[in-house]
């Protein structure tokens, strides 16, 4: 009792001080409900947590005493880390004062910031700096940006519990130069349209309403020249599609979503007849339902450089779960919470614990869904199917999109598969260890370009050993696939795209799909990639897949005592052969085990093809590659040629009970038929079913085809249909 | 309340029954205590789920109609299941009746066991015929054994409800003619001192108690000729140790375990004045509680022919925690039970589920332990170190055991390593996919005898490139390594053996300790590995870790583009060798990442010492191997050496949070001083402060040795001690 009674004159404190202060110091970015939302919310679990370890970080900086260090260290060293724990420890403070009143997170803030106005007006260039602009705290900009975008919001809480001495040299000594170092200072860097920028102008806008200067509230707006070429209203209209995707991709969608998400709540907050949250028919919330959707068992699809442990549970999204559940009350945000078990210390972070607290969670609604990339979402596409629910559901992940700037892999027209919890078909993500010092400092590793870049490290095809676009970004950026049609529904889950001009003269169309039938364990991935090339060429198709080989249907050439690579550059210096062999159409089959689960492939060896059976680590002295095993089926001297795979998962493994059921295939044949205008392709089950899926490139509804299988004729109208036949 | 009305009907047609029955037809498994306790236990969860998973099961058998073909199919095909099956529906449908007296569990009964009546006495050797003697339902007797175990125990609680005529029928011509056959007609099989004999003496006495058959008892007991030179006694007192330590190892003790504690159970039934469970001290249950120490994450210590996933979560141990419960009261089996979320339809079941819905469940002791092997405990020993407790801590095996029979791995003073919840140091374990068909029919690879048992494949000493022993379990299984000492407590963790006679001429002694100290972030192990050889010898010791590296502190020579094998034999021709280089005592360090954790491995090259980083999964065609990292110490042409190193846990890679903490190892030099009679290891650590291990092979206490290290001598007493010195 005594502690509540405590707590109600603290509160008073703070409402007392309030007004007495000069009006300009009242917090701009949370109001009084919100921090009574706050002070209210802490009866509710997620948000005690939240509050005691917040309550525990500043103590503990509190405890070490300020440590403000001259910069030197670059990512993971010392003043860097400490750099990165104060704007933390600041962020911290303000959100503490806000909720307690008491003064000691006032004085921890001055005492730190005065520190920082000591050093930061004498700071250069970093000395570890890195990139085209390096920072002045941090090796990179970016981090400085990070830093300000922070420690402006832990400082507009307290502001108005400062002595005016105290903040006006903070604020002329550390807050305004920063501000300017980070706009009119590093213009080539604020006046991107990419997510560097974004936080740039996120910290520098946020900056701008807490300490009233309008001049760079419309900077960070509308660019450095105030003309919306450039600046955040631009940003949200350029890099996220109609859909919400972020042309980079997933794990850089969920990086580059925190500056949008957190400066737009300012914005509203601030100038809320700017409607930023309904604007471009609210895309910033349907890019955070998006980033959600973007991932399988809570880590984020691997497309792009991204590291594969990544996912929901981090710092970027429980700000941004946050703020979407506020503004929308979708309770769907509130089992995302529950999944990351964090809040945030926020009046959006009081709102979801208390819905969580009442009881209101229901299930996020994980979805097929077709992403259209680019601002106006025709810039190729990002698809989704799912079959089942729950965390052992499937999602085959069709990747028709653009090229997605510096970090996008060259890897038009490749895909993943994920079922029973895991990665089947896999994505390398990128190569890196992050923050590791003995891993090339911990940034991006040389066998990113040489590997993880490279289209022979995704499954799509490779013409002539070479990558998409010879791995050049700036060919690259301007092309995008065309996409053909989708489709999601219990019966048939679909997707077909084009692509023309990754390679000079060929054009390759792939459609996959994923089909449940009652004669299947579950539903299989259906896979036709047809290629047309004015010339003989080489055609390479890897599929990158996860578990151990238990059967391999077709006789092999095993280099059993001495392993050769498969090639010498785009990657192929990186790929050990095993074994090599000539498949044909009864025996193309591989079977492997992962957890307890048998997938087995199958494929339509084309005349002459060979398969080769691979494993990625090849010219890595460094041991800097993961070691992962790929299968190739190879044709060469091909002017047309159709892949066509259906990958089947089947059976269950349990070695704890000591049983395997069906650990054999239940699909026996795989046909394909060309007609002039589509392809069927044809699954035999073993009851003798046979599940057909005729295609065609032809996007309209209403037009008939007709393609000869076995001498019959078989019809179907529109782009995809599904012939079902008993045995 | 309908439902419970019946139910008491139910339960007083049981007790009407049978008094009426004659007596010889009274269950002699199960008392009418028991099955009273079965009924009362239903109103716990744990038991009222085994009781629905029962009437689940024996219900699909019902609607499924009896099947009982004609033997034909090995193990994992269609005959082979289907007769596992049906042992399980029996004795699932007895502990139903004698639960609920519901007569359709009995009329299940006889219509199975008729059926079997009718093929049994027509069934010569099994056609896939396996092993010296093929069985008669299955292909190895063993799983005959395993049907008598489960179908007896079944026919015992339904029997008193049969007819005569059905009840003759079925002893005639199943139950007599398979106890005949499983010990008059296997002679060899059944006065073995082996695990396959254990399973066949309990299914044969324990239907020699069923069926009022003193002379199947007494065979049962004491071999065919009833002199006790053979049989269950002598199999309690020759195949555990004094310490409950099974000669093969925790995986086959866990399958011994159920036969043993299953017939004991029986015994101590109707015989209880033989005293079974306090035979040589209590050794059945002794050995019980050794099993669940034989474990780290719930999965046993992979030695010797081991599958990796087998754990405590297995049928065998359900009945054997039940049974250790119900005859201790040790509240710690409750909490395994409790990880193995499963009870039994037993009066044991029901006993330790009420123990749990009681909420006396205790964490079960995981311990530092030195088991004793061989009968008298003499023959070698399993030691564990275990430091920390939880999930988390680490447990340290060295593996100085005996041969250990055919199973037997050729390992002599071997090591495994857990820390952070996974195994960083290794054992492969079995080669051996069980049950999956295409992995050679689900039995031991090839690759089980040309690898995993092989030494290269262990953390041992190998000598000219050969197994210990030459790999010949007829001359491995008299020899024993000969323990020096062993201790554990918070400040020292140690344990020490010589090995003689694994290789002539050659004498190896290793000390390996776990120790804590306050400049370091966990325990490090430190092992000191010293050989005499009679002439100049080449010496291999393999470090099988698990992880991926982050760093190697010295120059390497890779195999960058064309990968050889290490050698030609003995294992030897299954490593890749990826690169080579020559250490030297400043740089011989391994850094590699496993789940979260860093771990340094720091070593001390000797004079031309090479260094081997190399793979498993040379010479494969048949993809049957994990393919996993190996660090091999090589020297060549040495008389005298000795291998010391230091494996060092350290700091946090979390890839979510972006955080990397103490990514290099905190052991700055490690060095080796040599006396007369004893060795002392130096760590130097980055505060400067030095742990000194100081041992001698001398087990006496009350001996001073002294040893100069950097001419500064250190005397101590006894045959470890550990010096500690300030920075």
């Amino acid at each position: 009792m005594h502690q509540r009674h405590s707590f109600a004159l603290a509160v008073l404190a703070v409402m007392a001080v309030a007004p007495a202060a000069r009006a300009d110091t009242v917090p701009v970015l949370v109001d009084e409900v919100g921090r009574s939302a706050m002070r209210d919310a802490r009866q509710n679990p997620l948000f005690a947590a939240e509050f005691a370890r917040a309550m525990a970080n500043v103590e503990a900086a509190r405890q070490a005493g300020i440590q403000v260090p001259v910069p030197k260290d670059p990512g993971g060293g010392y003043t860097h880390e400490q750099h990165k724990r104060n704007f933390r420890a600041l962020y911290d403070a303000g959100a503490l004062y806000a909720i307690t009143g008491d003064k000691v997170y006032v004085d921890f803030s001055r005492d730190m910031l005065l520190a920082y106005a000591k050093i930061y007006p004498g700071l250069g260039p970093h000395p570890a700096g890195r990139g085209e602009i390096p920072g002045r705290l941090f090796w990179q900009t970016l981090n400085d940006s990070n830093w300000l975008f922070y420690a402006i919001q832990g400082y507009d809480a307290v502001r108005a519990a400062m002595a005016e001495k105290d903040r006006k040299i903070i604020e002329d000594k550390v807050f305004r130069p920063m501000a300017r170092f980070l706009s009119d200072g590093s213009p080539r860097n604020f006046n991107l349209i990419h997510n560097h920028a974004t936080w740039a102008v996120a910290a520098v806008g946020m900056t701008g309403y807490v300490l009233r200067d309008r001049n760079l509230v419309d900077k960070a707006l509308l660019g450095l020249d105030k003309s919306g070429t450039a600046g955040f209203l631009k940003q949200v209209d350029q890099l996220f599609s109609p859909d919400g995707y972020y042309e980079e991709g997933p794990y850089y969608q969920r990086y580059a979503l925190l500056p949008f998400i957190g400066f737009a709540r300012a914005i509203d907050q601030n100038e809320p007849q700017r409607g930023i949250f309904q604007r471009r028919d609210g895309v910033l919330l349907k890019a955070v339902r998006t980033t959600i959707n973007l991932t399988y068992g809570g880590l984020f699809f691997p497309l792009n450089d991204a590291l594969k442990d990544k996912g929901l549970a981090t710092e970027e999204l429980y700000q941004a779960v946050a703020i979407a559940y506020a503004r929308t009350g979708d309770t769907g945000f509130l089992s995302v919470a529950q999944g990351q078990g964090r809040a945030v210390l926020t009046p959006d972070g009081a709102a979801l614990s208390a819905g969580i607290a009442a009881g209101k969670s229901t299930p996020f609604a994980f979805t097929s869904q077709n992403l259209g990339d680019g601002p106006d979402g025709t810039h190729g596409s990002l698809s989704i199917l799912r079959a089942g629910t729950g965390p052992k559901h499937q999602a085959l992940v069709a990747k028709n999109t653009a090229q997605g700037m510096g970090h996008g892999h060259f890897d038009k027209l490749s895909w993943i598969f994920y079922d029973n919890g895991a990665e089947v078909v896999a994505d390398y993500g990128a190569a890196r260890f992050l923050n590791i010092e003995s891993k090339a400092g911990g940034i991006y590793l040389p066998e990113n370009k040489s590997w993880a870049k490279q289209t022979i490290a995704h499954n799509t095809l490779v013409v002539d050993e070479a990558s998409h676009f010879d791995a050049d970004v700036k060919r690259a950026q301007p092309v995008a696939p065309t996409p053909l049609f989708f489709h999601a529904d219990d019966d048939m889950r679909i997707v077909s795209a084009r692509m023309d001009g990754a390679y000079p003269g060929v054009t390759f169309t792939r459609t996959m799909a994923l089909l449940g039938h009652a004669e299947l364990d579950r539903p299989v991935v259906i896979d036709l990639l047809k290629v047309a090339s004015d010339r003989p060429a080489k055609l390479d198709l890897p599929l990158h897949y996860r578990g151990h080989i238990m059967d391999v249907g077709f006789p092999l050439s095993s280099n059993t005592d001495t392993r050769p690579v498969l090639g010498t550059a785009s990657g192929y210096q990186h790929v050990w052969v095993d074994a090599t062999g000539k498949p044909e159409a009864g025996n193309a089959t591989l079977t492997w085990l992962l957890g307890d689960r048998f997938y087995t492939y199958r494929f339509l060896p084309q005349a002459g093809a060979t398969a080769i059976l691979a494993e990625s680590g090849a010219n890595d002295p460094k041991f800097n590659l993961r070691r992962e095993p790929i299968l190739v089926q190879r044709l060469e001297g091909a002017k047309a040629a159709s892949f066509v795979g259906v990958l089947e998962p089947h059976g269950e493994y349990n070695g704890a009970a000591e049983f395997t059921l069906r650990g054999r295939t239940r699909i026996t044949g795989l046909t394909h038929a060309e007609g002039t205008t589509g392809d069927i392709v044809t699954l035999t089950l073993t009851n003798g079913a046979r599940l057909r899926l005729a295609v065609s490139a032809d996007p309209a509804r209403e037009t008939w085809h007709e393609v000869n299988v076995d001498g019959r004729p078989i019809r179907w109208q529109g782009p995809f249909a599904r012939v079902d036949e008993k045995p």
